[in-house]
C-alpha cells in the first residue's frame, strides 16, 4: 500500500504537492473559499505504519498568521479521540512535521477537530438535559442551522458565542465544558448562576467555515467578525440572526470565544476604545479578569492585545459592537493554539481537555461578578 | 420560534415544499445527484416542541420502490442515539409521518443514519484493536478514501462489503456488529475464524452517496452494483479498487450486505444463475442460508427474491461477478427497512441493534463452514 | 514500605507463613469453615512495585484437588479489572507464583473474583430492565439474601442456578453474561427464548461461602450440592428455598453452572443414573450437548466425568435430583479453572469475558431445543 | 413474595422489630460493636414492588445524634448508583419512612453508602494513574488495610483523610473528587497544586467500622477521632499508623472530612483552642474558609460549632492534634446528612455528586493558599 494524504471529510483542509516517499511529503494549504484567508490545516495520512515520515507544508509565508508557526507543533491522532502534538519545525515558510504513525491511518491537524457531527451530537444530549431549550436562530449560507441552546431562570442574560472564526476549533471544546457544567444538575456554580441569569449560547456561528475547512471565513470568504456593525442576510446572515436575538433578550454579560494563533497565552481582550464605555463596564472587565486569573492557572492578563485607546474601537467586532449596542460588559477570550506557557504540557499543549476545563472555570468566575450585572 | 426543516448535513436529503403550520408540513425527497432514483430521507424538524406535527412527503408515487411506502414506518431521533418508529401512513403517493417531538430538535430518517464522521471513528477505532491493519484501497469520485479492515490469519479469503447502494445504512451497522465480534478478543467464534480465514471488510464503499444522502448511486448517479463487470475509474472507481484488491487476494467468500425497501424479512440472494455455478458452490451457499436460518429468529429462507434461471444472472451485480469470477461462494444479505415480520418489534422495527445482532450472527454461521470453503 | 499481604475482603482467602524477602512469601489456604475442604486463594499483595517476587502456597498436598495444580496459572490485577495470568508451577505441594508488580497494590487469586457488591449490582442492574422481576427465595445461615431473577413469559419453565460451590467464581460470570443478553431488548436469541419459556437464574445460590473466601461450602461447612435430596433449613436453607420454588413452577429445562480444579477444558455432565431417565429425556440432553459443541469452539463434549451406570446416579447433586423430580432434562455445566485447551488463550486462559460468551452460547443453543421441552 | 428486609452485606445496619405488612415494618438501628453508639442504618427492602410501605425506625430517641432526626429525610436506591430522598418524618423518637417501591428490591440508607468494595476500586483505579504511588500504613482491627494515596512533587506536605467516622460515608464520596480532580492531566489547578505540593489521601481511616455498618467507631468500639494524643495498637491502630507517616513526612496542611448529623449546611471547624496556635495559621485557615465560601455556593461560614477558647482545645481529635504537632493548618470539614441549606435540592438532598464537587472545590480553594503554608 503507498502513502496516501485524504482531506475529504469534515472540516478537511489540504492540498498535495507531491509525495515522494515517506520522507518527501509535501502539502500546501488551501484557502477559504472566495478569501485569500489560509492557516487551518486538517488531513488524513495512510498507508505509513511504522514509517519516519516528514510532512512539508510549503507555502506558510503567505498564510494569515506566519507568526502562528515559529514554536507551534502540528496535533495527530490514530484513534480519532487523543491528540498529542509532534515534532514540527518552522523554517523559512515551510513548516516540517516529522512522525512515525503506529498504524496505516494517522490524523493530522493544526488544532485537534471539532466536526459538525459532533457538533448535532453535543446540541441533541444537552438539549435532553433538564430545563435545557434548544432553538435555531437562523441559517447559514450554506443551509445550515445557527444552533442555540438557552438554560437557566435568572433575570439576568448571558451570552456566550464562539466559532465565528472556524478554524478555531478550541472555541467548540470550551463551549462542550461550558455546557457540561451548566447542566450539571450536582454542580454549585452552575445551579447558582441558572438562578442567576438566563444563558445564551451558540457553540458555532460558523457551520459552513468549520464543514468547509477553513481558517477565518464563512462560506462567501467573510469574516464574521468584521460585520457586527451592519450584518447582511448576502454576506453574514450568521452574524444577523444572533444579533436579532441578542436584541430581543438584551445583553449583560457576552463572551465571544476564539483562538490564537501566535500567542501562547490564554488572555481576554475587552472593549475599551468604545464610544460610550462606562466606569462600570470596564470596572466588570477588570474585575472579571482577574477573578479569572486567580482562579486558572491557565488562565493570565499579562500579555494579550494592544488596548484600544478611547473611541478608537472597531465597532464591526463583536465584542466591541454588543458592549456599545447593550452597555453591558462583553469580551474576546483567546486561546492558543500553541501552549499555555504559564503552565505547559509538553505532551498534549493547549488541548481539548484543557479547553473545557478553561470553559468551567470562566463559569465559576462569571458566579463571582454575575449579582452585579444588572 | 418558527418551525423550520433542514438537511443540510451528513446524508441529510430533503426539500421543503412549504411548511403551513405544524399540521401540514410537505416535503419532497430530492433525486440522487445525476439520477432520478430517490427514497432516501434525513432531516431535522426544529421548533415543533409540543406541538402535533404531520410531515408529508408527497412525491413519494416516483420513487425508486414505490412497494417500499405501504406498512412503512419512519424513524426519530432527539438524541441522536435512540431511534424510534413514529405513526405513518402512505396513501396515493404521499407518505404522512405523525410526531409530536418533546424537544425542539427532532432528526427523522429513512432509517437510523450512519455518517461518515461515525465510520471514520469505526474505522479508528478498530484499527486500534490487536491484530488490525486498515488500508485504503482507492478514492471516490468526491477524494474520499475507501477503506478496507483486514485481519485474520487463516489461509482463506473472506471479503465482506456493504453500502454499494448509501442509503442502505443498516449496512454500515452490519459492519460495526461484525467488526465488534472479529475484534473481540474473548469470543470464540471470532478467535476460531481468524485461525480460519483472513477477513477484509469494506464497511462503505460509496462513502459519496453516504454523504450526499442518496439512495443507490454514487457522485456520477451510477449503481455501483451494476458496475462489477467492468468498473470504471470516471464512473465507478470505488468498484475498480475493490476488485482490485480481490483479485490479489482472491475470494473463498463474498457477502455484499444491503438494504430491501420492501419485504420485511432478511433474506439472502445467490448467484444461481451464473455461467459457472457449480454444485459445491450452490451447496455452500444452500448450506449457509440454513445454518443462519437456524441461529438467528431474525433470518428465514421463505421469501425473498426469484433465483435466476441457469446462465441467466445479472453479471453487473457483484454477488454473481464474484461468484463467477473467483468460483467462491457469493451471496447478497438484505436487511428490511420495514421490520422483520418473523420477530417483529413494534417499538424499533428493524434496528441498528437489530442488524449488529444479525452482522454477529451471520459470522457465527460462517464458522460452521468456514473449514469447507477450501 | 515493606511487602504485605491481606486477605480481609470479600472472597478473600489465605494465611501468611512467612515473608522472608519478595523471593519468599509463603502462604497457606485456610479451610473453609468447618470443612477441611480448601482450594481457593484471594488475597493482595502491597508494596511490591517493581520487585520480582515469588509466592509459594505451602500447602497444596492437603488441597480438595491436588489434580489442580499441575499446569494451573493463577490470575493476577493491580486495576480490578483486567485478569492475566502469570508464571506459575506446582511440585511437591507447593504452587509457586512469579510475578513482578507494577505498582504497590496487586491482586492475586485462583480465579477471577466476583464479589457479593457486583453481585448486588448486578441484580440491581437486571432487576431495572423491562419485564423482569425479581426476588428473594430465602436466606443464608448468614442471613444474606438468596436472589432470583425471573423474565420471560413463554410456557416452559427454565432454572439455571450457579456457585453452589463458592470458589467456582466462575459460574457467576457465566450468569452475567446469560442475563446480559437474556434483557437486551435487540438480541433476536434472547427474544425468542423470552416468548418460548419462562426463565429462573439464580446467579449465587452460596452468598456465605463466596464472602467467606470458601471453595465448596457454606457457612456450616455444607457442600450444597450433595444436600438436594433432604436439604434443612439447619444445614442448607439455601438449597431448601431453591427447591421450594421449584416445586412451585416446575422445571422443564436446568442447567447448575460449575468450575472443574483439573479439567481444561467446558463439558456437560448429565443424569444417567437416576431411576426414571427417559429417551425423551436422554435425547434433549444429547442433543443440547451436541448443538453446544457446534456453536462454541470453546465447548466440546470428547472429554467429562465419567457416566454413572443405569440406576447408581448420587440423587443428592442438584442435576440428578431434580431430572428425577421433574422428569426434565437437567444438567451441570463445568468449566475449567485453567484453560479450554480447544482453543487457549495464552494471556487470560479461561476468563470471565469467555465465561460471559459461554453463557450467551448456551442460551443460544437451548433455543434449537426449547420447543421440544414441553 | 412477602416483605423482608435484610443488612447482610457491607455496611448494612438494622433490625427488625416486625413486619406486619406493608404498612407496618417496625425496625431499630443496632449499635456499634462495643459501643452505645448508633445512628447509621442500610438495609434492603424486598417484595415490596408496587406497595405503599411506611418503614418505622423506633429506637430513633437513643440514638447518637437525636437532633440529626427532625428535617431529616432518607435515601433510597433501586439501581444502586443514583440514591434519591424520600417522604421521612420524625416524632417521638420514631422515624418514619413512607415510599412504594417501583421493583421488589430497594436500598434505604442514611446517607448514599461507599462500599469496602467501592474503595478498593477507587484504590486501584487511582493507583494506575500517572505519578500517583499507593501504599499500606498499617492494618485495622479486623485486618484490613489502611490505604494511602501520594502524588505530586512539590515541597508541601498535605494530609487529606477521612471516614474516621464510618458512617459518615460522604467523607469518602469527597475523597473520590478529589483523587478524581488531583489525577486529572488537564485540570490547571490539579497540575498546579501538583508542582506545589506532595499530597497524602487517606479515603478511609476506619474500614473495620465502614464494613460493619457502624456510625462512629472502630471493630473494637473506639472513636477514632478521640485517640490523637495517644493512638494505641490494641484499640486505634488505625490512627497510630497514620499519625507514624504524618511524622515521617511533616504536615503543611491537613483536613479531616467528616459528616454531620445535624446541621444542614457545609463549614468548617478549626483548631483555635489549641495550646501553640499562631496567627499565621490561624490566618489561613480563616482565609481558606473565606475562599472557599467565595467558591462554592455550597459553602459557608455562618454557621458551625462553636470555637474552644484559647489553650481549651480537646487534643484527643486529630484536627486539633495535628495543628498541635506540626504547627500547621488543620481544620475539620463537616458536609450534612441533611442538605445544604444555602442551595438546597429538594431531589437528592446532599448527595455524592455534591459531595465530589466540594471535594473538587476544596483543592481550588486550596490552590490559593498552597503557597504559603511553607
Amino acid at each position: 500500500m503507498s502513502i496516501a494524504i485524504s482531506a475529504a471529510f469534515d472540516s478537511g483542509n489540504i492540498e498535495v504537492v507531491r509525495i515522494a516517499g515517506p520522507g518527501a511529503i509535501d502539502l500546501s494549504i488551501r484557502k477559504d473559499a472566495h478569501s485569500d484567508f489560509y492557516q487551518w490545516f486538517h488531513f488524513r495520512l495512510t498507508g505509513a505504519a511504522g514509517q519516519a515520515c516528514t510532512l512539508r507544508i510549503v507555502n506558510c509565508k503567505g498564510s494569515a498568521y506566519e507568526g502562528g508557526w515559529p514554536n507551534y507543533r502540528a496535533v495527530v491522532s490514530e484513534d480519532r479521540q487523543n491528540w498529542t502534538r509532534v515534532a514540527t519545525s518552522y523554517d523559512d515558510g515551510v513548516l516540517s512535521i516529522r512522525v512515525t504513525p503506529r498504524t496505516n491511518s494517522m490524523y493530522v491537524a493544526y488544532f485537534a477537530p471539532y466536526s459538525m457531527e459532533r457538533h448535532h451530537d453535543l446540541i441533541a444530549r444537552i438539549g435532553q438535559c433538564s430545563g435545557v431549550s434548544t432553538s435555531v436562530l437562523g441559517v447559514s449560507l450554506d443551509g445550515q442551522s445557527i444552533d442555540c441552546v438557552t438554560l437557566g431562570e435568572g433575570p439576568r442574560h448571558v451570552w456566550l458565542y464562539g466559532r465565528q472564526h472556524p478554524g478555531e476549533s478550541m472555541a467548540e471544546w470550551w463551549m462542550e465544558g461550558a455546557l457540561e457544567r451548566l447542566t450539571d444538575p450536582a454542580d454549585p456554580q452552575a445551579r447558582a448562576l441558572r438562578q442567576a441569569a438566563t444563558f445564551h449560547l451558540v457553540p458555532n456561528m460558523n457551520p459552513d467555515g468549520s464543514r468547509r475547512g477553513h481558517l477565518r471565513t464563512n462560506a462567501a470568504g467573510v469574516n464574521l467578525n468584521r460585520e457586527w456593525h451592519a450584518p447582511t442576510a448576502e454576506k453574514s446572515p450568521e452574524v444577523l440572526c444572533v444579533l436579532a436575538a441578542m436584541n430581543e433578550t438584551g445583553v449583560d454579560f457576552a463572551m465571544d470565544v476564539h483562538g490564537d494563533e501566535s500567542l501562547p497565552h490564554n488572555f481576554i481582550a475587552g472593549f475599551e476604545g468604545i464610544p460610550s464605555s462606562t466606569d462600570r463596564q470596564l470596572g466588570l472587565l477588570g474585575d472579571y479578569k482577574t477573578i479569572l486569573s486567580r482562579l486558572s492557572p491557565d488562565f493570565q492578563t499579562r500579555i494579550g492585545y494592544p488596548v484600544a485607546a478611547a473611541g478608537r474601537a472597531n465597532l464591526t467586532m463583536s465584542t466591541n459592537a454588543v458592549a456599545e449596542r447593550f452597555g453591558c460588559v462583553a469580551m474576546t477570550l483567546e486561546m492558543p493554539f500553541k501552549d499555555a506557557d504559564d503552565l505547559p504540557d509538553p505532551r498534549a499543549g493547549w488541548s481539548p481537555e484543557r479547553c473545557k476545563a478553561l470553559g468551567r472555570d470562566c463559569l465559576a468566575a462569571l458566579l463571582e461578578i454575575v449579582g452585579r450585572l444588572r
